[in-house]
């Protein structure tokens, strides 16, 4: 058995919300011993660098559980059987208002790989022209454009404490 | 009222587990629409950039929420009523063996703030002495030395896709 790998023994959902699940797992270590494991079970969801010239789109909105608002990529979750290319791109249309004609891959991330499966698929769009934002309902969110090097300092100065913002950079501009 | 605001008007606990409970909560809106939150309570953690001349200290673990093991920076929850820079060094000590000389703070992160509290504060640490590691029961790690370029390759590779090491990296060398 492979020295870094845990073997499921059962699962059981504790708690199923609209936006995810919890597990109670027991796992077997590869040293044999039987642990306890809690699990976020997340749907997923998309990170886009969008940019404008020498911009990039951050949103700013606000959010419950660190109780401020935080300036952040354009990002948001998988639907229901959702590809991720697909979410992408309805996820910057309905936060900036903005189509992209030019879409790279940027890889993924993980935001908290030991408590929760949410796994975060990065992109980068340019070419970009605008249609109107399609807001969800209940989503009070406002757009804007910062110049690549004020967003840098903003992420050293603590402005932007966003973790997939942070990654979402660093994989697109190959700091 | 702050656009940017969401009013708690009702709080639930409906899940406690080992490491993080969910809350229910109903807030209202800046414009008095009435919305569900769904909230997992996280106790907060550290993370450090450990640097030995050249290199960064990285550890490997199974994550079992990801089904895979993860090339990470060191880091870990807070314990009850501990502090961060004590966690950091205690956190250091247990997973790689070492102690520092100096230490740097590099500000906080959020790693998903649309659904967790999880605060994650960010260390950089120089002049390590070893003395040991002191690994949690139940706990399989290994410690590696990576030169910082042979790291940021993994980093645009996808080899490292853990978004606190991502981040810690960019704030440690402001990259």
């Amino acid at each position: 058995m492979d020295k870094f790998f845990e073997k499921t023994l059962s699962s059981k959902e504790v708690y199923k919300g609209r936006i995810f699940e919890v597990l109670n797992d027991e796992v077997e270590l590869s040293d044999g011993l039987i642990r306890p494991r809690e699990v976020v079970v997340h749907p997923g969801g998309v990170v886009i660098v969008a940019q404008k010239d020498s911009c990039v789109l951050l949103v700013k909105q606000y959010r419950y559980p660190v109780h401020s608002a935080q300036y952040e990529l354009p990002a948001g979750k998988l639907e229901k059987n959702e590809e991720p290319f697909g979410a992408a791109k309805r996820e910057l249309l309905e936060e900036t208002g903005y189509l992209a004609k030019n879409w790279e891959s940027l890889g993924f991330i993980y935001t908290s790989p030991g408590i929760c499966t949410e796994k975060l698929y990065l992109y980068k769009a340019d070419g970009l022209y605008y249609e109107g934002p399609k807001p969800d309902e209940g989503e009070i969110i406002d757009c804007f454009e910062f110049e690549l090097d004020q967003i840098l300092k903003m992420v050293k100065n603590g402005e932007i404490n966003d973790s997939k913002t942070i990654c979402g950079l660093m994989r697109a501009f190959k700091l």
